[in-house]
């Protein structure tokens, strides 16, 4: 397959913002383009990924951002995966630079949620899991991730103060971000003694809902090394699924989707996990840190929260993960939190995060980024290009 | 960039079902399977198109038909862009295979509106169009295209009697179509009789909001005559866009992005509109389809009415358009209605429709879809393989 890579990449800020999803998304998009150098018609693509448009009553966002940013005429998508939504449109953007369908494509994820109320955003949260047998009969998502903390306490013994430490370092992490949505570092006790939102999980094992864009310009290696002076090779992208409900799958410990395109993820990029420098990975919820770290290999099942507990995944330990501050503290507004994790790998592939989360010398990153409670997994590399 | 094909493809009946938008997807899913001899673990991408989930609060769709279908792992998306969204998901269907990304990959479109009332629907629809300007402020698509219409009566004097002949020639062929919603004629007095919509459009005017799904396994030539005798070539598929604001246009009479799209389509095709056997193009309203002659270079501007007068657009005529009825008698379920206008074209070519609508020898097959007012357009070729 034909190599690919990433010119530039930027992001908002994640938190809560005045901008729709749409400005968002053109605000984003316009500041990658002018570090390109870029105008927008030079653009022959555009994925936009967003998923919660019916709160702004938005849907065909494409074109809309494709005028705004000066490219009318350029062929747009959409494209939604619940939770998974921008690194799937990211994939989209990957097959049609290796296909020749599009030399110098513009990816742009977007989400606006802070404007509706917080039970119609869990609502719209609903709509991402099976509706039929999970949203519609009340199971929301952080009872959803509840089912899979209880079942990995039940098999594996892990503790409620296990589920905090990610919290607690996540959110030391996203202290050094200036783009994260919160930026204030809390102790154990603050998340154990923080309201229950659905036992075991409390409120502060839980991601925020945040409003944000994050944008890339995914073109051939040539016209990356013509748009930018540290252009990133995308070194691999995959993608699997898992049985979409979770009282379908035979172990709520693990999620098969995730150990499927970590794997595979890996093959691609002819690398072992050991010569991954940094694993930014989907923590919507603390226990979801914990399991992605043992689906990808990180550690045996049941071991992660060790690792976690001796500090073997804080930015300066053996293996870093969510040195950004992850979703937990980073923010996830839905449909732009794989950009966000892309253009998070950019900036540590430069050295260019702030020097307290910066991991020395990184040169392969892997993002990680599931879909509701995995029903979509993608996995990705990145590395620099010498 | 390397030859796709088309194995097999299959649609629902359009019109009004009691199953939900997935179950619909997966009726298609399971019978395209089964024509190819094809169990759902031997796919390597689903691309489902779908518009209006929040009617059904069903985001994430693509796990949920993966799941069904007997394919959980394999890797899904879901893209939308308003009418034309299961054109733009196949051409991402076509640039996984041709990236190698892909090599048996599924694409559904589907749809389920009938169980909401129609003035949600109505609004849904509204979620298309630019909605700070447009459906928010009470523009409709009724009343989008009718503005379409008025200006091309001003600038050529087409009449209502013009715009009613496309209704009736579309019936004559739903006639004639065992899968369209609506199958029975109508006079040009019946059009310009039934109650306005938005003043020139009448509700003859008007495509039904249908419910259905198509779907399609789209491969390499290779894999295609593995899989089936008669496989089909896709010869072209382009793309392009429109500002996306009708009030920011400088030509209402016409849409750049399918003079555009359909110029490129030809040129990757390698043919001239007079090659090109069937024309099915997006009649959302009767204007729409003389606007998409003119753009595609079938008419010269204002010209169209007159082919449409002389029986030449009939299925027997020098230049047959929309001859499944297009979606203003076959049915416009807006997820599905691009992978219809496929399905139909894989039917045609392969002499498998109804005779009295068969396009005799058809050996090229041209789809235009529509998203909105032309924000996207899509134009796509098809052909035999020998």
């Amino acid at each position: 397959m034909g190599e690919v890579a990433i010119a530039e990449a930027a992001s908002t800020r994640f938190g809560e913002h005045d901008e729709t999803a749409r400005e968002l998304a053109v605000d984003a998009a316009l500041d990658v383009l002018d570090t390109a150098g870029l105008d927008g018609d030079e653009l022959d693509g555009l994925f936009v990924a967003n998923a919660f448009g019916m709160a702004d009553k938005q849907g065909h966002v494409g074109p809309l951002v494709a005028t705004a940013i000066g490219a009318p005429n350029v062929p747009s998508s959409t494209t939604e995966a619940a939770c998974a939504s921008a690194s799937v449109a990211f994939r989209h953007a990957v097959a049609h630079v290796r296909a020749g369908m599009a030399e110098t494509a513009l990816v742009v994820g977007t989400e606006k949620v802070s404007h509706i109320d917080t039970l119609t955003a869990t609502s719209y949260f609903c709509y991402g899991s099976d509706f039929f047998v999970e949203g519609g009969v009340g199971a929301t998502f952080p009872g959803l991730y509840a089912t899979i903390a209880r079942a990995h306490m039940d098999a594996y013994g892990t503790t409620e103060e296990d589920l905090a430490r990610v919290a607690v370092k996540n959110h030391a992490n996203g202290v050094h971000n200036a783009k994260a949505h919160f930026r204030k570092e809390i102790t154990i006790d603050d998340v154990l003694d923080s309201y229950v939102v659905a036992d075991p999980l409390k409120l502060y094992d839980a991601c925020p809902f945040s409003d944000g864009a994050s944008a890339m310009i995914v073109t051939t290696p040539e016209k990356a090394r013509e748009l930018s002076d540290t252009p990133i090779r995308v070194e691999a992208t995959s993608q699997r699924g898992t049985i979409a409900a979770l009282s379908e799958r035979e172990d709520l410990t693990s999620i098969e989707a995730t150990k499927l395109a970590g794997r595979d993820a890996l093959d691609q990029a002819g690398l072992g996990l050991d010569e991954i420098d940094l694993f930014e990975v989907h923590d919507c919820f603390t226990i979801a840190e914990l399991v992605a770290m043992e689906d990808l290999g990180l550690a045996e099942p049941g071991k992660a929260m060790a690792m976690v507990r001796e500090g073997q995944t804080e930015p300066d330990g053996d293996t870093p993960v969510n040195a950004s501050g992850g979703l937990k503290a980073k923010g996830h507004p839905v449909g732009a939190t794989g950009t966000g994790q892309i253009a998070e790998a950019v900036e540590q592939l430069r050295g260019e995060v702030e020097p307290e989360r910066q991991v020395e010398g990184a040169e392969h990153v892997l993002t990680h980024n599931v879909g509701a409670t995995g029903g979509t997994v993608t996995a990705h590399v990145f590395g620099r290009m010498d």
